[in-house]
């Protein structure tokens, strides 16, 4: 949510005459993205979103995203599309950071999502697993179990000052999901951070999908894990079956859950609760006091992990279908 | 340079529907402005800025700078101007707070202002001052003379802390200043704070004033002795002669300076030079750690307050119209 690296009107000038999309008209930073700094940038020609990686990603992995979004793009899902410059690159860079020129998608993400709109966004998660099934690339999904023993490695003896007794929950669950992880569900390319954030709609349809820089190779089903704990629950804490089945419905009329998934799906909800509740976690640990970043709360996932940790099978999110 | 408040896309479509504008299609949070929250709003008709009035605005003032923007519009003076609701209004209410739709302005701020820039903006800046002369309503400088006092008063205890000796040079300037700060000099609407990220240019070529949230009656010439110190300082703290000569001649051009202002140029650089320093350390002494607002380096005026007060007279200002 802030812009870290400023780019002056001079070097936008000259970074933009090495593509062919117009003069720039207007150029602005903007507070999207968490990550990254994100300037909204209009030309003679179409509006656009530049945006520069900052130091948390690996530029290792950046190709890996730009590809996939431009495959995406290529599948007709509607998704913010790396521009090429005028050699062809779709990855560059600006002072002194990696930078890419991506198309500006129209729409705006929805605070508090309704069930329709989870059926939307279920419906929109299958066809992108399915475009992205011959994408050639892939990437290890770092913030999955392995990752999560890291983090609790990282975090434990500051956990309690965040929740008392977490640092307890976090061995236990980590001790479960290692036991319990499932090894044979279909995999492919997942979002992995698909928050309502990253979501647009406009008229109240779905417009696309943004912000994959967390698009990893993993169970596809986890991806409807990462959603169930981001769309379905209410700012209260509650857990809202109605936009779960929605989600689930969404999902499975266009890609068809099988048994083994559904069967692992309140695993993979506790596997989702846990990585955000430690990636926020660290965050909170390690602020910065001084720095223009929102910490978020780690126990809104501390709730959402013993939900589901209650959960007995999968009929709990209100599955019939 | 942050987004204080948060508006959903649900309060933004409401709010929205009391304009005649079209449909939301985007709404993003901008780093723009270091007291209001601004959004960057897409509409199926026009772009538009969406500025939240903040804490530290006067309510009371809204109508005047609604009011000023409006009128210089309509004299041609390309700024941001506030756009009616349905029912006639040009500020309104959104999330508690005053709330205006300005009209998008092309162009960007430059960050580096050459001599050409300088006149541009002398030019630009006469013309401002003579289409103000007919606008019917007033609003005092409350950061003229005796604002500053106060703030001296405010800040001199910890002065020192932000450079050795400051308490004593802020004294001894404030002492300086109410003896010798003129009472007779052309009176008008000023914009007060036209520094570059103020000024908007395309193509090499000025295409508007934004920010008017500190406009007031006051000396004409005072915004001159703003700009002298905003726009003709170089980055290591050197005085760019030839900017300011160019500065002045683009105002000549446009409005000619009378002697008494002429003459009373360097003690109004002087009293300039000393509100941005005050505003700064009192910024600087007040700072809150971990709130997102970057806060600027008060000691930037300090060198240039110490600049004029070794000016004789307005010829060290490369002064020949």
């Amino acid at each position: 949510m802030a812009v870290y690296t400023q780019v002056t009107a001079e070097e936008i000038n000259e970074f933009i005459a090495s593509y062919d999309v117009g003069e720039v008209v207007s150029f602005k930073g903007i507070a999207e993205g968490s990550e990254n700094t994100n300037y909204y940038l209009q030309t003679t020609q179409a509006s656009f979103i530049l945006t520069l990686f900052e130091a948390r990603v690996n530029p290792d992995d950046l190709p890996f995203y730009m590809g996939l979004m431009d495959h995406l793009n290529h599948k007709d899902i509607v998704c913010a599309t790396p521009v090429r410059d005028r050699s062809g690159r779709n990855l560059t860079t600006l002072c002194g950071r990696p930078a890419a020129l991506i198309t500006f998608l129209q729409g705006m993400a929805i605070n508090k999502p309704q069930p329709d709109h989870c059926r939307q966004l279920g419906g929109e998660l299958a066809r992108m697993h399915l475009a992205a099934a011959d994408f050639g690339m892939s990437r290890e999904n770092d913030l999955s179990v392995s990752g999560w023993e890291k983090l609790v490695a990282d975090c434990e003896d500051g956990a309690d000052r965040c929740a008392p007794g977490l640092c307890g929950t976090l061995r236990q669950e980590l001790s479960f999901l290692k036991a319990n992880w499932p090894d044979d569900l279909p995999r492919g390319i997942i979002h992995a951070d698909l928050f309502p954030d990253n979501v647009f709609f406009l008229e109240g349809k779905l417009s696309g999908l943004i912000d994959y820089y967390f698009a990893c190779t993993d169970f596809l089903a986890y991806d409807i894990a990462v959603c169930m704990n981001s769309w379905c629950f209410e700012a209260d804490g509650s857990f809202n079956v109605t936009k779960s089945t929605q989600l689930l419905k969404g999902y499975n009329e266009v890609r068809q859950l099988d048994e083994r998934e559904l069967a692992a799906l309140p695993t993979l909800c506790r596997g989702a609760a846990l990585r955000f509740l430690l990636t926020r976690l660290y965050d909170w640990l390690n602020r910065v006091e001084g720095a223009m970043v929102q910490v978020k709360d780690p126990t809104e996932y501390l709730t959402k992990l013993k939900f589901h940790q209650g959960v007995k099978n999968a009929s709990a999110y209100g599955l019939d279908i």
